[in-house]
C-alpha cells in the first residue's frame, strides 16, 4: 500500500481524500494556492505545499510544481480528485515517468476517452450502444433522407463546426428534411464559414443516467449501479440520486452490462463512470466516460455502503476485484450547495461565511471544506458543500433532504439552498418525472 | 397518524424527535425551561412553550405544566425522550387520562419493570435467565453453603440494607465461606444496624450487552440485535457499539430470543431495551428493561438502516410489526461527547462554546443540539453531542472515529474528545477485550 499520497486538488474533494487516507493509515500531502492557505485540507493534511497563486493555471494546473511537491515530500502516489488535472493524460504520463502512481486512468485511457469521436468508435466496436447517426458528414439531401430513414425520426442536423445551437435543426418527419437541410447549411455557412452537416438521432425526453464502474489491473470490471443526474443547468449537475426513479431492474441489468463492456474495452483501471442518455423508451446511448472519481460518487457510497475513494486507492495499489456487481439497498440524494444566488440567475456569490451550522442526525451526510469565517475565493467553482440524505425510500430521502436543507445555516453569502428547498417541493420532481430539460422550465 | 407531537424533553433527543416528526409531516411542540430558550429544539420546533425555570423539578418534571402545554397547543401525543419523565408511570397515566397518547410504555409496564425485584420475578417466570441467588435472605452459614453449591462459585454475599460495597464479600470457594459470612454480617450490622445477608452468583468479567426490542399493541415483538455498552464509568455509558466484539451468532440468537420473551411477558408496546450482563462463558443474565428510547439507539439505526424514532411513533399509532428480527449489516460506534474534563476526573465543564465545527464525510453522523455561541447550562447532564461512525468492519469504524474526533472542534469548554481519542488507540479496546470494569484501570 502507498505510504504517502499527494492530493493535487482543493476544496471538499481534497478533504474527502485526506479523510480516507487517514482512515487507511496513509500520510497525506496537499498542494494549495495562496488563495487556499486557510482551507481545511491545508489544516488536516499531514503536509501542505504551496504551489503558486490563485489562478489555477499558476497553481493547480502547474504540473512541474506539483511533481516537485511530490518529490520533495516523498509522496509515492498522487490523487488528482476531479477537475483540474484529473483527466489530463500528460499529467498521468509525467507521474508515470517520475515513478509516482497516478490514482486514476492511464494516459492511453484518458486520451482514448477524451476524444469524443474515437471514444464513440471504441464503444461502438465493443457493442456499447451509441447515438446512431451519419458516418461523418452528409453528402447531400438524399444522403440525409437515407440516413434518417435508417436511424429513424426524429433526427437532428448539426453543423460540424457548430456550437450554441446554430446550424442545428430537429427534424420530425421526412417531408420536412429538405427545408431544414437547406436552412441548416446556410446558417452554418454564415456562422462558421463551413456548411458541413452531420446527423444524429434526436433523443426525446432524455435522462442523464450514469453507471459507476470499477476495474482492476487484470482487466476485470464490475458495476455499482446507476446515478440519475438529469437535474442540471447548462450541463452543470445540481442534484443527483440513486436509484434513478426511471430505472427498472431490466434496464439496470442492460446498462450495467454495457458499462462493463465499456470498461473492459479500454481495460479500465480504477473507478470511473460511463455516462448515458436514456430516452423515454428506455433505450440508452453512450455519452462519455469519466476516467476519475465524480462529485456525485457519495450517493453510491451511501446506498451500497462502500468507501469509493478507499476502493480507488486499493485498485491503484493493485488490488483485484471480485467481478461481483453492486446494487442499491437504499435511496440517496445529493444536493450540491453552491455559493450562487438562485434568484439572480445563479450568479456566483463568493465572500466570507459569517455563520455556519450544518444539519445532522439520521441519514444526513455533509461533505464540505467550509466553516464559519471561511472566505470563499472567487477563483474556483462555486460548490461549497454536498448535502446527502439516505433513507429506505425515495420519498423519505426527499423529506429528509427538505428537513436538512431547512436546518442548514450558511450566512454571509447567497447559496442554492432556497433553490433546492423549492425543488424538493416540486410535484414533477417528487413524482420522478423529469428529464435533462427540467431546469429549462423550472421556475425558481 | 398523530397530527402534533409534544416533546417533553430537551437537548439532542428533543431535536432528534423534531427531525423525525418533520420528515413524517407531524407538527411539533417543544416544552422548554428558561435556561433552554436559545436552544436548537426551541428554534426548530413548530411551537415552543416555556414551562418554568431551570431546575428540572420546576420544568421538565412538572407534569401539570407539560399537560397544560399539550392541551393549549392541541397536541395529540407526547414523546418523553429519555430521562426526565420517560419512565414515570404517573406521567404515562396522566397522559392516558387526558386522552393524549404517551409515546412509550403503559403505566403497568413502567411500574412492572421499574421495581427490580418484581421485574426479576416476571422475567424468571417468563424463562429469561436472571442472576441466580438465594430466595431472599440466607438463614445461616449452612444455608449459605447449600445455596453457593447450587448456584456455583464464585458467589457474592450482599447486605440486604447495603450499599457502597459495605457488607459485600466475593467468595471463590467453599472453605472461605464461613469466615466471609461472619465478617459480612458483622460489617453489615455495624454499618446499617441490620445483618440480613443474601447471595447472588458473582459475574466474572461482565459485559453490558443489551438487546433492542420492538413490540406492537397486539403483543407481537421482535429484536433488532445487540449493543455493547461495557465501556462505562460509574454506570454512565461512554461508548457504545454494535455488533458487540464479544458476540457470536449463537449467543445473539439466544439473547434475542430471551429479549423477545421478556417483551412478550409484559406485552411490551413500543421500542425498548432489555439489558443483560454477559459473563466470560457467554452466559447472560437479565439486568433491567428500559421502557423508552435510549441514548445509544443511533448505532442500531446505522447498522440496520432504520429510523427507530419513526418506528416508535408508528408503533404508538397502532402499526403492527412483522415479527421479523433485524441483524447488523455494518459496524457502528458511538462516542458520547460530554462537556467534562477527562483530565480532571471528568468534572463537568459548562460554559459558552466559542467555536464549533463538526466532522463530516463518509460514515459520520452527528446528533447534537449545540452550536458556536451556545451556552451549556449547568443544570442538566453534560452530554453535548453524539458522534457516530459506521463502516463495514469494527476496525474501520474505530479508525473512522479517530479521524472524526480529530476533526471535531468544540472550543470554550472542556470535552471528552481527548479521552475518546486515547480510547480509540487503546490496545485492549481495539482488540475488543474489555468488560464493565475497563474504566477502573484505564489510565487517561
Amino acid at each position: 500500500m502507498f505510504k504517502k499520497i499527494l492530493i493535487a486538488n482543493r476544496g471538499e474533494i481534497a478533504l474527502r481524500v485526506i479523510r480516507t487516507c487517514k482512515e487507511m493509515g496513509i500520510k497525506t500531502v496537499v498542494v494549495y494556492s495562496t488563495a487556499d492557505k486557510d482551507s481545511l485540507p491545508v489544516r488536516f493534511a499531514d503536509e501542505a505545499v504551496c504551489i503558486g497563486p490563485a489562478p489555477s493555471s499558476d497553481s493547480y494546473l502547474q504540473i512541474p510544481n506539483i511533481i516537485a511537491a511530490a518529490e520533495i515530500t516523498n509522496a509515492d502516489a498522487i490523487h488528482p480528485g476531479y477537475g483540474f488535472l484529473s483527466e489530463n493524460s500528460k499529467f498521468s504520463k509525467v507521474c508515470e515517468e517520475h515513478d509516482i502512481k497516478f490514482i486514476g486512468a492511464t494516459p492511453e485511457q484518458i486520451d482514448g476517452m477524451g476524444d469524443k469521436a474515437s471514444a464513440k468508435a471504441t464503444m461502438q466496436k465493443a457493442g456499447v450502444p451509441v447515438i446512431p447517426g451519419s458516418d461523418g458528414l452528409l453528402k447531400d439531401v438524399e444522403d440525409a433522407k437515407k440516413t434518417a430513414k435508417k436511424i429513424k425520426y426524429p433526427v437532428i442536423l448539426k453543423a460540424t463546426a457548430g456550437g450554441g445551437g446554430r446550424g442545428m435543426r430537429i427534424v420530425w418527419k421526412e417531408e420536412d428534411i429538405e427545408a431544414n437541410w437547406d436552412s441548416a447549411r446556410k446558417e452554418s455557412a454564415a456562422a462558421f464559414g463551413n456548411d458541413g452537416i452531420y446527423m444524429e438521432k434526436f433523443i426525446e425526453e432524455p435522462r442523464h443516467i450514469e453507471i459507476q464502474i470499477a476495474g482492476d489491473q487484470t482487466g476485470n470490471a464490475c458495476h455499482l449501479s446507476e446515478r440519475d443526474c438529469s437535474i442540471q443547468r447548462r450541463h452543470q449537475k445540481l442534484v443527483e440520486e440513486t436509484p434513478s426513479p426511471f430505472m427498472t431492474d431490466e434496464l439496470r441489468e442492460r446498462m450495467g452490462e454495457a458499462a462493463i463492456k465499456a470498461a473492459k474495452a479500454v481495460k479500465y483501471e480504477g473507478v470511473g463512470t460511463v455516462e448515458f442518455l436514456v430516452d423515454k423508451n428506455r433505450d440508452f446511448y453512450f455519452m462519455e466516460m469519466n476516467t476519475r472519481i465524480q462529485v456525485e460518487h457519495t450517493i453510491t457510497e451511501e446506498v451500497i455502503n462502500f468507501d469509493l475513494i478507499k476502493e480507488q486507492i486499493k485498485l491503484a495499489a493493485g488490488e483485484k476485484i471480485s467481478g461481483k456487481n453492486y446494487f442499491p439497498q437504499l435511496h440517496a440524494i445529493q444536493c450540491r450547495i453552491n455559493a450562487e444566488d438562485p434568484a439572480n440567475d445563479f450568479r456566483p456569490s463568493p465572500g466570507r461565511i459569517t455563520d455556519y451550522h450544518s444539519p445532522g442526525g439520521h441519514g444526513v451526510r455533509i461533505d464540505t471544506h467550509v466553516y464559519a469565517g471561511y472566505q470563499i475565493p472567487p477563483h474556483y467553482d462555486s460548490m461549497i458543500s454536498k448535502l446527502i440524505t439516505v433513507a429506505q425510500t425515495r420519498e423519505e430521502a426527499i423529506l429528509k433532504m427538505k428537513r436538512a436543507l431547512e436546518e442548514y445555516v450558511i450566512d454571509g453569502v447567497k447559496t442554492t439552498i432556497p433553490f433546492h428547498l423549492k425543488l424538493m417541493d416540486n410535484e414533477d420532481f417528487k413524482a420522478g418525472n423529469f428529464t435533462t430539460k427540467f431546469m429549462e422550465t423550472f421556475e425558481y
